[in-house]
């Protein structure tokens, strides 16, 4: 006997039909033998309609009032789950974040997971009921309701098994697992059976949509081994895990891109020492998220600094930008919304130096224009035009041959 | 400087252009120099739509998730009104019912009020802000989430009046105040400057719609003087206070009607002692409120006795009176929904006996059969065919001559 720890996204709870099939397929597992305990996002569109409400009302509103508003939406289909299973004549039981200790920071709309309380969640496991808990909420030390931002029920999963020490965690989502690149883009796109933890964090934060990146980080933490698989059939899907270093494993696994991105540049900066502290000082307070930075050496004595952050924070980031401006006497700042992030993923792409060439080369060929380039252990990143981003994966795809299941090795 | 709690209903609130008018009218109130805590219902058709999706999924949805699911409406409207109040320069922070320490029973779906810890909303309101909480709902000792049943929402804001030793308690409503009938229904309907605790608790009670009558017996108990007024306009509504007999107050205040019971009948039950307990031991384990019973003799050595209920509880109660039929050995059990209760309500009505003479009088001139009778103290009520109620109404209001702002004394 298992404890399983299920998590269904929006799109698996998306109408009373989709609620019901998610119901059958938990009390299946439960009939099996398993203990169940159910991690549940929002239905469908909710999180966008009370965001559009919001918005008429107040165009900033206060990131509390919204933590409480957006929460509502899991606790809906939270308890219309366990109405769902109850009819299935399984006992079901629903609780909200706040309810089952799941304790957060005060960072309103991306709040962090401090501490899980899992005693509750335990106790009706134990009298062998389906626990159904609210994914992407908690509560702070103040008992504020906070959000954990967009794909947080991701980490709420992860989180609840680390904490209960489930056997299993398994993210059910509208894919069939985690792809070399998004089947809509790429027609070649294979699925992955297994995927490392750091492989991954990079395909999830570089916009691969399957996961939220701070739930890998999560699971490699904590060690929890996750499934993720299709919520609309029973087949196998991805094994995220800590993976030893396989020898057959290609060097690149997958290609990404993000068109959810904006790049801000800072022109004529001072180029003195401490400047670059001074213009993210202000940012991070904001707890605005920063992706890729680059420096340039500019015109005489001055620097271009640019970086890429999140479409939704752009509205604030000008205010903030405004006074950054002022405080390191740079000329101008330029925004720029229709940018795509592409990138290639693999673990060992350092050692192999010919990658990065080879990328820029099959760019260069298409003539896509590379605008910011950035490289870590396992992954480069370029920042292009966002009507090239597809083109450019596409291209990547073929040329890294991940359509053909087959052991690549760069070759230079 | 006044502490004043203000309560708008869903109609208030019921889309994005009336909940920015509640904020404007609530910003009035703080900037005339008082402090404003505001208890707020579900928008518009929430509840419905909350419960439609519920039935569904599940027929017989568990309470304590109905609880879950029925308690995000209010937390919505609280959130989207305090961004209202935001928007217009005044801090405000909303809270649900379980942030501020409603202390409930754990009947769920009915839950009464125990206890209301202010301490949380008196400190906002000390730091100069508007606080939002949540009508309608609360958390029992271990802390699940119930609600107050319909209407509920009358009853937290009297009860936070209560706890608060608030100077006014403002109940806002899509009406003007308390009138001598409904004005849908009798076209010479008049509003009442003024109505004791005691005759609004008969009409609220016998379906007036204005204010649920938990929420009257707890003002009178803790002496909260109740204002009903517009929630459209600024004029003066209906005062609700413990009130001297005064000498020119009309017999008759108001007549009513309530379309939302059904009556059940039993027949054929043995007639002994106890049979009466017997009966309805099991209705009140199930938390169904019984409003008139009667008990006739029926044939020989047996007894019919008929009550009434909501309709909303007639399916719960179909199944206990399977097993009370068995259990008491009736003959038969007989359902009727089409029915309307009609009442006359007035202080002193006891002791001018030919009050109700008067009104039978006035329904036989009608030709309108009247199916049971019920009187207390301070009202008289019938029940009749349903299609009849209204017709019924509109005979009592001319015979009692409450269309006249003239002061009447029953002849006769």
């Amino acid at each position: 006997m298992a404890l399983i720890v299920k998590k269904f996204g929006g799109t698996s709870v998306g109408d009373v039909e989709r609620i019901k099939n998610v119901a059958e397929r938990i009390v299946r597992t439960k009939k099996d033998g398993n203990d169940v305990v159910v991690v549940v996002s929002a239905m469908g569109k909710t999180t966008d309609q009370l965001i559009g409400l919001a918005k008429q009302i107040n165009q900033r509103p206060k990131e509390r009032e919204m933590d409480m508003l957006m929460s509502t939406g899991e606790q809906i289909s939270a308890a219309l789950l366990a109405m769902a299973i109850d009819s299935l004549g399984v006992e079901a039981i629903s609780f909200n974040g706040p309810q089952v200790g799941i304790l957060t920071d005060s960072s309103h709309t991306k709040a962090k997971i401090l501490d899980i309380e899992g005693d509750r969640i335990l106790e009706q496991v134990r009298k062998g009921r389906v626990v159904i808990v609210t994914g992407f909420q908690g509560r702070d030390e103040k008992d504020n309701i906070t959000t954990l931002g967009r794909g947080g029920s991701d980490t709420s999963a992860v989180a609840i098994a680390a904490a209960l020490k489930a056997d299993q965690c398994e993210i059910y989502t509208d894919v069939d697992g985690v792809f070399t690149a998004d089947p809509r883009v790429v027609k070649g796109a294979r699925k992955l059976d297994k995927i490392s933890f750091d492989e991954m964090l990079e395909l999830a934060s570089l916009g691969a949509k399957v996961m939220q990146s701070r739930s890998i980080e999560f699971a490699k933490k904590f060690g929890v081994t996750i499934h993720v698989r299709s919520s609309f059939h029973d087949g196998v899907g991805t094994i995220i895990a800590e993976e030893a270093n396989e020898m057959e494993a290609p060097v690149v696994r997958g290609v990404t891109s993000n068109i959810d991105e904006a790049k801000v540049t800072i022109l004529g900066v001072p180029d003195r020492p401490g400047i670059a502290a001074e213009v993210f000082k202000k940012i991070s307070e904001a707890n605005i998220n920063i992706d890729m930075i680059i420096q340039n050496v500019g015109e005489k004595d001055t620097t271009d600094i640019s970086f890429t952050v999140d479409k939704s924070d752009l509205d604030r980031l000008k205010d903030i930008m405004d006074s950054v401006k002022e405080s390191v006497s740079a000329k101008r700042v330029t925004y720029d919304n229709e940018i795509g992030k592409v990138s290639i993923v693999g673990v060992g792409m350092k050692s192999h130096s010919g990658i990065a060439y080879k990328m820029f080369r099959v760019l260069a060929d298409k003539k896509i224009n590379i605008q910011m380039i950035s490289t870590s252990e396992i992954k480069i990143s370029v920042v292009v035009e966002e009507n090239k981003a597809d083109e450019a994966v596409n291209a990547l795809h073929t040329a890294f041959e991940l359509d053909k299941d087959v052991i690549y090795e760069a070759k230079l």
